[in-house]
């Protein structure tokens, strides 16, 4: 039987069509059944005018959409006749392997708590994008689900990455560190200073021990743990800064005609550098430590990232790192 | 008479050597009187084959050198005959208006807090480096003296970042921004929200709020306000993706001939641009807070980079802000 990926049909910048889109290639391309949730007759709507066909979906209908502007725990109160709501539901009763949104981030966060539920011994489900390195890619967690953790918490999200990178990423023998203000032991607040002594401590990990903000672009570590908060800074400028600077190269290359010329020259190899430093190539983050695969497409995802995301679900489902993560956190 | 500016000579990568010369052109160019710390006979030596006349500057022989290795604590106690403190305890004595130094980090914050001392009502000194945004440059304070911090101090690093940018650096009616999670009055940790509270209430400064870590490279603010741990990762990650992201471009343009000589083109425009982006440009970080004018330059700093950081160490003595920030704590 095809796997069956529940996917939230009006989540995202661009739902529901770059969503639609995206999932029928991924059930032509990638051979998955579609499960989608949403207002039924805007889905069928959306379709017609692609011309997309798309009878071979499921369709869960409901009435309500969780925007930006929507409290993150609404979701499972107010909003839970939402598409996000009702598919995370349709996850926990057994309809599909994995559920994927490009909505909301905070209501995905308190939903894969609320709706969907920790694994048990997970302290908290951590959000965990794949960001580009100079070789490769990493993963940082957390990201900005929990804005105060503890140290159990970062330990967890070592060992959650960790077994995420190996299983879903073919990342082998992946290595963790921790994102710190220095690379000694005694770095770092408190919070920084006591994962430092329970991530050493792990047999089942390779923890690499702290690694600095100017290290982590470079090929430092497979998996980068912090707290949400100074993940969310981390990440944001990280991005902020390559985007700042792809602008100004921008610039330079438009400056006049001879720079235009010089600018068409490298053109496709500037692209494919662009590429390489675009973190919206990975799909999206998966929430790990939720009882059942639960996947966040970037908000700007368009067709094809969404069909990478549903790739990238069903790895997430048929590798079955929820019970490998159950494992590892009892221990 | 001319301003008194002390150097610590030993302080650096390319200590003694760049330092002198770097002094030699400030001296030449600035008209200003320098007056060196450090081991006389090397000095002289070092003077002597570089073929560089310092027979104007005044030497304060000492023996030690606090190295990158030393804890910061020792530049008060164990290494009280080092350049470094016995240039600090000069400026306390009066024999100059401000003292520089490219060594030890954190040795400077901890001398400036424990030989200079700081203003009175001020909590903590802040370490805060200029850096550059798509239009000009802003500061970040502080950006690593203070692992844990409290809100009154976060609002201190705001005003004494004001004061600094508009006396100093010319910049009228600087905005002054909390580096959070979100832009809601909301985000982040207590620390935080109690600190933007702070900074709302103050009259004699223009708080714009909180700003993500992705708008700061574009045009944010000029003073960017946060704690030293979360500073330290941001500078560092700033630093470290530009310079990533350089190392790629220089891969692009020298991976053939072709594209060899399409780089010729724009040559200088991307010379241009990596010095627009260069956070070396700005010479170094004062140290905010302390009762007399300290000043840290770039540990990597040659030469010219000495001669600007010399320059606005004599901003920063003649611009007064010392009292400014004594009076603008009191309120």
């Amino acid at each position: 039987m095809a796997m069956r990926i529940i996917i939230d049909a009006f989540g995202g910048d661009h739902a529901p069509e770059e969503i639609l889109k995206g999932c029928r290639m991924a059930a032509d391309e990638l051979g998955v059944q579609i499960i989608l949730t949403g207002r039924e007759n805007e889905i069928q709507e959306a379709a017609k005018r692609l011309e997309l066909n798309i009878s071979d979906f499921e369709i869960i209908d409901c009435p309500d959409i969780v925007t930006m502007e929507d409290e993150a725990v609404d979701v499972a109160r107010r909003l839970k006749n939402s598409s996000m709501a009702v598919g995370m539901r349709a996850l926990v009763e057994g309809k599909g392997d994995a559920f994927a949104s490009a909505g909301n981030s905070g209501a995905m966060v308190a939903g894969a708590t609320l709706i969907v539920k920790r694994i048990k011994g997970v302290k908290r489900v951590g959000f965990a994008p794949l960001l580009p390195k100079s070789e490769g890619f990493f993963m940082l967690c957390d990201s900005g689900a929990n804005v105060e953790c503890t140290p159990p918490m970062l330990e967890q999200f070592g060992l959650m990455g960790s077994v995420y990178m190996k299983k879903v990423m073919g990342v082998e023998d992946p290595r963790v560190c921790l994102l710190n203000n220095g690379t000694e032991e005694h770095k770092g607040t408190e919070l920084y200073r006591e994962a430092y002594k329970l991530l050493s401590e792990r047999e089942d990990i390779r923890f690499v021990g702290n690694l600095e903000g100017r290290d982590i672009p470079h090929d430092g570590a497979e998996v980068v743990v912090c707290d949400g908060f100074t993940g969310n800074i981390f990440l944001k400028t990280y991005e902020g800064v390559a985007m700042a600077l792809m602008d100004k190269i921008k610039g330079v290359f438009t400056k006049n005609l001879v720079n235009k010329l010089a600018a068409s020259v490298v053109y496709n190899d500037m692209k494919a550098l662009k590429k390489s430093m675009d973190y919206n190539e990975y799909g999206g983050a998966p929430i790990l430590g939720c009882s059942k695969p639960v996947f966040k497409i970037h908000g700007s995802a368009k067709a094809k990232t969404v069909k990478s995301a549903i790739g990238l679900c069903m790895k997430y489902a048929e590798t079955n790192i929820v019970e490998e993560i159950a494992k590892a956190v009892q221990k």
